[in-house]
């Protein structure tokens, strides 16, 4: 019998931050490179190098302007930015690999499920199976006013239409049956009308009738990925969700989700072995344990307390400036409606018997309260294999913590150790992104 | 001084047929490409080998169904098809090539004005400053159903949306200055804050705060392409236009369009030198005169007569299956909504001194009424040459008659002709697509 192996995703942004807010200012982060296709091509050659199954870029419509009410600190001193739209990006990474699967965080508040269907149809075809769809709905005014809203929908209406949009978005996919083309120039005979049929689809806030312009794609539809932590966002992942990304402050509330998770897939006759439940991780890499604890050091001491303070501003979408920084967490976590956010926050709290604001900001501006995993590759695969069996995950979506260093050094030294210990892949066996999760 | 030369683009498109409906069936027409990245890929290398400016993607979001109300013809027979989103096929284009434009058309009417400018601007800075917007408004109910709008708005409102959505485009451009990135590690300054501005764009139709995610692009903004025809249509290429793509029956209905379009320019101050008129030609190339003869009958031989019925109701918006075939096609065309389809089957009823349903419909199925143009490199050349010195255009905007074929022929053949005559590039020398485009 085969070991159960684990799965990594690799965390991207079109930016300087991923979650560390010092690590742009590292010796070694190039910066010219930000919008040149050269820097998103060269990370995904060295993830396939590393045999991840698929890096996805995180988003957002717009530029945080929460902390102050301005856009002043995370802009000037280089927070959490989506320079590019990663639509445009993806096909870089993807014609630079070949069997890496590319996913996309694309909001449903915005977007129509027409035009989701159809992009992320297109690109499934183009790298030959390898899409992922991140689904997520906004939930910041300065988004809704970017799309000319005064203010966001409350959460159940977004989340309605979430749902619409991924059941709207599976109808236009299966608008096309497998083998509708047929291609007899002698006959003149193109396609098959026949195997193509109008989706028809109607719910409250979104229609399409479609069928989609686009032919049935590799994977059929792209797997689909959720993060949500509300009870909505729970619901909408265990009804749909191949991929779950989530944020959990330790190995405890990693097993409490994932058992929670395992429960709502079975209420609805899931088999949660379709799903791979993966908490993110920021990990430091040394070649003894002092020199990652020094680079860890060095990165922390690169940290603007400031900027500390406007992600977390932003993550929270409160404005912290206003409060005395020896707040205690908890008090202001609650004025929060984000609920990953609130979450890992109170978390964190409790297990270090209470946080102040000022500390977890310092905290958030490091790994968004992810759990940071600093040692060689020896020391770091423990960890991982710890939580690993414990069950607490199916692996791991990991951060950068330095840019591309550390997704180097990962793929040329913690990828063996994890492979050495048979928890790892040693060569990619699916062909499409669904394949080699499920392998 | 430097003559005048003349300017290329290239009309793509993701699917079998580009104009002529018989060309997919030519036997060196490949077809399994289609859905791969090589296809494109390749386009753009033997596009960019003939120095042309720019290609450019043509696109519906939908499948016609308009010919007895479905899509079975369309579809089972080959027309006019985009299976691939022209935008996920951008990118590949873009990655092939150094210094070939990149254009596509997207549609104001179903795009929201803070997705179009960030995705463009975006691409924009992955190609270098080489990005063109094809601006259109979509017009048919098949598409607004798949939007899950029960009809189209109607053409004042549609053109209102369309003038608001490129300038709420140009305030979030213009968001950005020019060196707002500062990329400093040391002192912890990423962008300068006050060089970013919000755009507040307020409109009737369509709204956007801003500022946008992204910097300031190579270009500023993208090359603005319009393809109006209506008065209204008209209105706004003369305002934003800096490349018209234009079908005319012939050279006189040329000059009759460019004359006007360079009238209404200067009645609002713009400089017409800014702005290249190109009519839509279909070139037959052959080594002499009478292959490239028996090359036009072999394609039209491939014409499927209820296809070119189809592709004609499709682009008139009117079923055509209800009526006789011998009906004149001016009382036809009288029915339609869509000014250009109008007006050149109306001037190719009058220069033949009458024309019926079914003969426009052949006509409309080979190169949808644009001039087509047979016969050798030499032969052509005096074609262009003629129509260009007589003031009829800038340049041309070329549908491949076979694929990829007759590029190939274009660029090896036709190109060192018109070289030969001083009539056109023989090295690019805009570092931008715009500079090209006025070089």
């Amino acid at each position: 019998m085969t070991r159960r192996h684990m799965h990594l995703v690799a965390f991207l942004k079109t930016g300087p931050t991923f979650h560390h807010h010092g690590a742009w200012r590292h010796p070694e982060a190039p910066l010219n490179d930000m919008l040149r296709p050269e820097r998103y091509e060269h990370i995904g050659r060295v993830l396939e190098e590393g045999f991840f199954d698929a890096c996805f870029f995180e988003d957002l419509s717009g530029v945080y302007d929460i902390h102050g009410g301005t856009f002043e600190t995370m802009l000037g001193r280089g927070g959490q930015l989506n320079l590019l739209d990663p639509l445009m990006v993806l096909p870089y990474v993807a014609r630079a690999t070949t069997h890496l699967g590319i996913g996309i965080t694309l909001s449903t508040t915005f977007y129509h499920p027409f035009h989701l269907a159809r992009m992320l149809a297109s690109l499934d075809h183009l790298t030959g199976g390898r899409v992922a769809w991140n689904v997520v709905t906004s939930i910041t005014d300065l988004e809704a006013r970017n799309f000319g809203l005064p203010k966001m929908p409350d959460r159940e209406t977004r989340y309605e239409r979430a749902e619409e949009s991924v059941d709207a978005c599976m109808a236009l996919w299966d608008s096309w049956q497998d083998g509708a083309l047929i291609l007899d120039k002698e006959a003149g005979r193109f396609a098959d009308p026949s195997k193509v049929r109008y989706a028809d689809y109607r719910g409250k806030h979104v229609a399409s009738r479609g069928p989609l312009p686009t032919p049935r794609s590799p994977q059929g539809h792209p797997v689909i990925m959720q993060a949500g932590q509300s009870p909505s966002g729970r619901a909408l992942a265990a009804r749909v969700a191949e991929v779950i990304f989530t944020f959990q402050y330790d190995t405890k509330a990693m097993i409490g989700f994932r058992a929670d998770m395992h429960e709502r897939m079975r209420a609805i006759g899931r088999d949660p072995a379709h799903c791979a439940i993966l908490p993110c991780l920021d990990i430091i890499l040394g070649e003894t344990e002092s020199m990652a604890r020094e680079k860890q050091e060095l990165l922390d001491s690169l940290l603007d307390p400031e900027l500390a303070m406007a992600i977390t501003s932003c993550h929270l979408s409160v404005d912290l400036s206003r409060f005395d920084p020896d707040t205690p967490v908890q008090d202001i976590a609650s004025l929060s409606a984000f609920q990953g956010a609130i979450d890992i926050m109170t978390q964190g709290a409790a297990a270090k018997g209470g946080m102040t604001l000022r500390d977890a900001a310092m905290r958030y501006g490091t790994s968004v309260m992810a759990p940071q995993v600093v040692g060689t590759a020896s020391s770091v695969a423990d960890r991982l294999q710890e939580m690993f069996e414990a069950g607490a995950c199916d692996g791991f979506i990991l951060t950068p913590t330095t840019f591309p260093g550390n997704f180097e050094q990962i793929s040329r030294s913690l990828v063996p150790e994890l492979q050495r210990r048979d928890l790892y892949r040693t060569a990619y066996t699916g062909r499409t992104l669904r394949e080699n999760l499920r392998g």
